[in-house]
């Protein structure tokens, strides 16, 4: 989602224990992790008092800043709502309640039923309730509607009603013919006729049915676009693709600078907006890099601020582990049984020959125009994980290596990131000493760390420099920060060597490259001659 | 100095009163206005224990480290040296005191004899003395000597007696011929026959005996290095002119990294160590902008670090006055009647055809290239005070533009800051308003700011991307800056107004400026396009 640029995105909630528990850790993830602007919904079912401080105190623990209050469907397995003792009756009565404890603190939607509420068949007691609740809300999201006339006629009303705030409407983009026509029966939703005729002669064609919805709703869209809607609401219900598609249809491409504020994804967590810095080597690990640095102070006082001292959180229990089952892991890897079957791994890896390293899902796009060089070099025994071309100057707004704002230039040192046998290593650091352009550390799983670096500040390599601001550089290399990932790196050699049976061959020849090899970065620092880093591995 | 990159300059203690506050003061100047490593000499003579207590207090307080502990000549009068009550009587008691009041704190240098102290006939005694001195010391400074065979002799026996400390022979070229005899005939110094020969028969020629001074001294150098010498220490007295010729004679230049650490010349004072940063508008005014931030926190705590809160130092009282007599003043501008003569006045100064104007002594060596585009602008009534070339990376050794370490790449932005009519500042204004890589600035003497700025962070126009390490930025322009710049520049404006009688055309003329135009800095955020800024005034 991050990469379509939503203004934010919303996560349902699920009431009961295990639920609650999941809500607020998608929305944290999605916060402080993705950095995504999170709302969060709450509704009164089934929810007490207690439940409902315990869910806003971790909210804002949270750096969540967006409530969406409503009242909720009835629980599962009842047709009618009640309410429960010490809980709320109405949405309005939950909004009430967070201003009163919170103040302005929360950003506060609210729902809006263009086609009235289905429990309230009194439209006119209905519609003066939402003018209420309005009165203490920030914005509204609708229920879905296929009828975009009804929506535009109503939102006038809404208008005439006084209420200012934002208006949202609810697009869903109709994915199944079953569940649509359950769903708009259910509630009442009016589907205009020429919707249903288009649907009659595909209803058994899933593709086409899901084909059409994503074209209808372009169509809603542009409809209300043109009437002057300057938002839009996607119910995604976890099925994406068909929002990607319709953003495609409307070309709502969100702007480089709006995309990538910075060349990786800023956590929204409240305490770290002003984080501005973070080394390379966790640039595949992000999760990883962002909890074991939750515990740091205002950003940029953490580590690179005046204080360098905070120390990276216990790698253990952040998630060290393959995404892929051993089952999948032993699909995608093979049995390994000679390191020229690791190199050829790694090279297909760099050919986008492979789902995943375990290092790594994907090579970052920006890695395309190097993938061959990529490759020859962990055919050569230098296993790659991590690297980055040199840029000397690309404008801002590049579409592969621009970010920040508008009107700017960026630049990246050439780096790169590989696992080395010690006789190798000797070798290529014979090699490098004569270059005064390069700068790398190398380590093994011990902590022995060679390296040419004499300061302790840290490497820029990746900057950009913008009209009337000081120049950012977002990503750094240094010797605290690659200490502590090489721990991360080297154990998980020792996840993919549990892939296999104990005392097999492979799990023995990775074991071996886990204890023996050196984990090295190495750094270009003339970004103006972007080939040169390839000449270190002739 | 500065520009020859020496390790460091000494000043002779000035014993007395003002004097010693005048060695104070100028040791304060070199060490954090010109931030050249200063070395304060610290004499016996007449001076009480309170006294040194005075002088060592101030010293440290300057951010001076270095002390050359001497006993000094007799006082003024007299032939002889007589210690007084509660003073020192040998150097060796003072280097004593001073590591008993300082520990390690100051870097202690004493005076050595290669041909033996003059007041001590026992030569074997004389150099124990010297031997016991240099135990409590970190280097040697010697007496001058033109005989280089003697010094290398008593380095010899000097390093056999078991001293490791640095020895700096004392070099002084010969400057006058009267001089020379009078000092080594007191001095008992022994001149080489080579030396009397060649003086002799051009002893009547104070330039022929400047050049052989020089030509000599520059043998002496070439012969001690080859010697094994490392380090020399020349007896400037004030001459500096020869000292040039004899660093460049040896090919002594300092390498751009040495010379120009930053673009700036950073301050050696202790609170201002870190400082890496200066807003440009003081670039002509180091002194005053040195002094006007002394009270700040360490740097880069104080503006452009953590805390943006520290004020400027009032600007009175800081040497806002013009660097000429009303006398030379008028003969250098005349007596301006119209607005042209103004323009034709900056114009000749870009031309490089002025001794100088309020703001500015000489033109940058930088602005060399720019010199006609920028008379041009002057001659169309924009009158330019401070400006600086788009550099889009220059190789940090770059003679015109380079600074900072070796194998690194400068950049700059172009920059114009000019004095500007009311209504030439709206049409420019209007045109500017559409080019999205301008920033700037302009306020009238009352305050009156006019800008597109919206963030209060400042822009960097000068920066470095070096080998294994973080951007350094060391010049940005910031609002708040530039108003604390603003009133000094128009200050400037009323001293030129005061050089001519009270309501002459000339005083009348300047004093409307004053009064109503705006000073306005341009940037050109677009530093890729060297030309650009220029535009802007077409």
């Amino acid at each position: 989602m991050y990469t379509l640029g939503p203004e934010f995105v919303d996560v349902t909630w699920g009431a009961g224990g295990a639920q609650s528990e999941l809500t607020l850790q998608i929305c944290t993830t999605a916060q402080s992790v993705a950095g995504l602007e999170t709302c969060m919904h709450l509704t009164c079912t089934n929810m007490p008092r207690e439940k409902i401080d315990w869910a806003l105190k971790n909210a804002k623990q949270a750096g969540i800043q967006n409530i969406l209050a409503l009242r909720g469907d009835p629980p599962h397995g009842h047709s009618d709502w009640k309410a429960i003792d010490t809980g709320f009756a109405y949405a309005i009565d939950l909004v009430k309640y967070i201003r009163e404890q919170y103040g302005d603190y929360f950003c506060i939607g609210v729902a809006g039923y263009p086609e009235g509420h289905i429990e309230n068949s009194d439209r006119q007691s209905d519609f003066d309730h939402f003018v209420e609740k309005c009165k203490l809300a920030d914005y509204v999201v609708t229920q879905l509607f296929y009828d975009c006339d009804l929506y535009l006629e109503w939102v006038k009303r809404v208008r005439a009603a006084g209420v200012q705030i934002p208006i949202l409407p609810g697009i869903m983009p109709i994915q199944m013919y079953g569940g649509f026509k359950r769903m708009t029966t259910l509630s009442k939703t009016s589907v205009p006729k020429e919707v249903d005729a288009a649907l009659e002669p595909i209803k058994d064609d899933d593709k086409a049915v899901k084909e059409y919805g994503v074209k209808l709703a372009i169509e809603m869209c542009n409809k209300l676009r043109a009437a002057g809607q300057k938002g839009f609401h996607f119910y995604c219900m976890n099925l994406e693709k068909s929002v990607r598609l319709i953003l495609e249809g409307l070309e709502f491409v969100a702007p480089v600078e709006v995309a990538k504020p910075l060349p990786w994804n800023p956590s929204l967590a409240q305490n770290r907006k002003n984080e501005t810095v973070r080394p390379i080597f966790w640039r595949n690990r992000t999760r990883s890099y962002v909890l074991r640095t939750e515990a740091w102070d205002d950003f940029p006082n953490g580590r690179w601020g005046d204080s360098r001292s905070p120390a990276y959180g216990d790698f253990d229990g952040y998630g060290v582990s393959l995404k892929f089952t051993p089952e999948e892991a032993t699909k995608i890897w093979g049995t390994p049984s000679k390191i020229g079957d690791i190199h050829e791994l790694f090279s297909q890896f760099c050919k986008g020959n492979l789902a995943g390293l375990p290092w790594c899902d994907k090579m970052a796009p920006e890695s395309e125009g190097i993938q061959n060089p990529l490759s020859d070099v962990n055919l050569k025994g230098f296993l790659t994980i991590n690297s980055q071309p040199a840029v000397d100057g690309a404008p801002s707004n590049d579409a592969r290596y621009g970010w920040g704002p508008k009107n700017g230039f960026v630049y990246q040192k050439a780096y790169i990131e590989f696992f080395v046998s010690p006789a190798a290593l000797d070798k290529l650091i014979k090699k490098l000493s004569v270059d005064p352009f390069i700068t790398y550390y190398a380590v093994n799983k011990e902590g022995d760390m060679k390296t040419n670096v004499q300061s302790d500040t840290p490497n820029a390599v990746t900057w950009g420099v913008f009209p009337g601001q000081e120049i950012v550089q977002p990503t750094v290399v240094d010797g605290t920060s690659f200490m502590a990932w090489k721990d991360e790196a080297f154990e998980l050699w020792m996840q993919w060597a549990r892939v296999y049976p104990a005392s097999s061959p492979s799990t023995k020849l990775i074991q071996g490259i886990s204890d023996s090899w050196f984990l090295m970065n190495v750094v270009h620092n003339n970004y103006r001659d972007a080939g040169a880093i390839w000449e270190i591995f002739d």
